[in-house]
């Protein structure tokens, strides 16, 4: 079995993968503060696959996404600040109490990974982009994962496409994640809700114009990066991840309306048929997890990063949740 | 002997390149309008560099870069407006008189790949950022040229930075094209003069109000430009190349400026070094035409596109002009 986690911000995702590339089982549990609660997490997360679904099982590797920036070629992971992790070798951390060589990967790299993998074939080039607290992608190329020369290739969420924009986190403005980040939004939106981009969607609905505003920058942000990695990189597919996309249409319907109105001023943009070339990862996908899982087993392979030694046979994501 | 040729809406840049991957002769000459126009364009050049450097050594294989789009593998080329062109298969035209093989390329692909070749092996993954007419760039990675899914990727001159910036050709507002393309800011600076950019850049620096918007506008474009070839693809670099790199320093030092100007404002934008990332090609580069001598090259030996069956050994170009 390959493991696979999504350790996220609030909660963890775990998948086992067999030989044969399906997915064996399914836990979610709640990630862990801090470098000792997240290492307890992975450990946590694959007993808890073991109880409910594969029993004594041998776990041939351990992938783990972390938001955070991991070294290529690294087990180290640094500024996951949303864990309360500076620095953290997981693999030091869990390997030997795990038994298994474990490979560790940034959760937006992993899931464009994990994605790919479970289009089987469906496109050479993809970009996954991630909409969450903040936003980036993964540009994915005949299988294997672009980084760029320094590991930073896919960070469209820095790109200011409005010089007369919001102030973003990273000192400029108008970038698509000031526009279209969770964190940036609900620092605007600035009413206290469990799920504040949806709040705000649900009072655009209402008619507050306040919130209107917020809702077209949001998804003119979403349609710029999509906009952005197609001129740039020319991807097949830009599938859309993460949190925000937990409002499923409402969204993805907003940034197809977004994409269509400025192709009606050109025949350029229209010719690129950009709306077509959208996708929302299907609802509750364990993307983000199987891409770990590959990333955990091209680490015990030590071959490249990317569907080394596995690949997805079957898109269907034979799932049991835990 | 490789013959490459960078056939420009104006003038024709023709060299040859010997086994050693050194240029031993280049001419130019005018282009010819139209397609036999064009086609007599590259007779008279190959004929050029036999009577004034190459004499009746043999010529291996001839290749061509066009302002147009040249379907993949194809020697066609489609949309050659500056030159005429509405259609074109080159290499049925002129292949049997020159007793050569002849491969095509889209001007800007071809250049990047002769750029890249030029900085034998200095960087990994790099960005040719043509400035010119239009705004385009051609990416190179582990030297091959990266195409996407159709042919398409490095198309950045659409990409809209500015909501309210200047109208573009293609319809939509603020591309960078708009700013940045020297026929966008003929048009709108709108004084007859031979090289109407440097007509408004000597204006700006007179003082003239609009000449200094229209100059503000054309950095930010290629800044812009820069920064989304970083942050979307990270390339190692990005060499600067096309007709408005005549304006040489001017250009670049604004660039940088407005490169420093945004890292200003962020920590992050900072730790990318923009500014160290940007280059001019050297002045008289013979990039362009090296880079269609090496499709020339990979369409006799019917390889992949790119550094195929030539290696530039000598970064030093060895020019003998005609």
């Amino acid at each position: 079995m390959r493991v696979g986690l999504d350790v996220g911000g609030t909660k963890t995702d775990a998948v086992a993968v067999d030989a044969a590339g399906h997915i064996a089982g399914r836990v979610r549990l709640a990630t862990g503060w801090g470098p000792d609660g997240v290492a307890q997490t992975v450990l946590d997360a694959v007993a808890a696959l073991r109880r409910a679904h594969i029993g004594e099982a041998a776990v041939a590797s351990v992938g783990v996404g972390m938001p955070g920036q991991v070294g290529p070629g690294t087990t180290r992971v640094m500024h996951a600040v949303n864990l309360g992790v500076a620095d953290l070798d997981l693999a030091a951390a869990v390997s030997a109490r795990l038994g298994a060589p474990v490979g560790v990967e940034n959760d937006v790299k992993a899931a464009a990974i994990g994605a790919y993998a479970l289009r089987a074939g469906r496109s050479e080039t993809m970009a996954y982009l991630n909409l969450g607290t903040g936003i980036a992608a993964g540009i994915v190329r005949d299988g294997r994962l672009w980084r760029g020369a320094h590991g930073t290739a896919g960070e469209v969420g820095h790109i200011s496409v409005d010089p007369q924009g919001p102030r973003c986190r990273c000192g400029q403005l108008g970038c698509i994640e000031a526009l279209s980040g969770g964190a940036s939004i609900a620092k605007r939106w600035g009413r206290p809700a469990p799920l504040p981009v949806l709040d705000m969607l649900d009072a655009a609905d209402a008619g507050n114009a306040d919130a209107q505003r917020l809702r077209a920058g949001l998804v003119e942000g979403v349609a710029a990066a999509v906009r952005i990695l197609v001129l740039t990189c020319d991807v097949d597919v830009v599938v859309l991840g993460g949190g925000l996309t937990a409002l499923g249409d409402r969204l993805l319907s907003g940034v197809v309306r977004q994409l269509a109105a400025s192709a009606e001023a050109s025949a350029f943009m229209r010719s690129l048929a950009l709306a077509d070339r959208v996708e929302l990862l299907p609802r509750g996908s364990a993307a983000a997890a199987f891409g770990a899982a590959l990333v955990g087993a091209a680490r015990a392979e030590q071959g490249p990063d990317g569907a080394a030694g596995i690949t997805a046979h079957d898109t269907k994501e034979t799932v049991a949740h835990g």
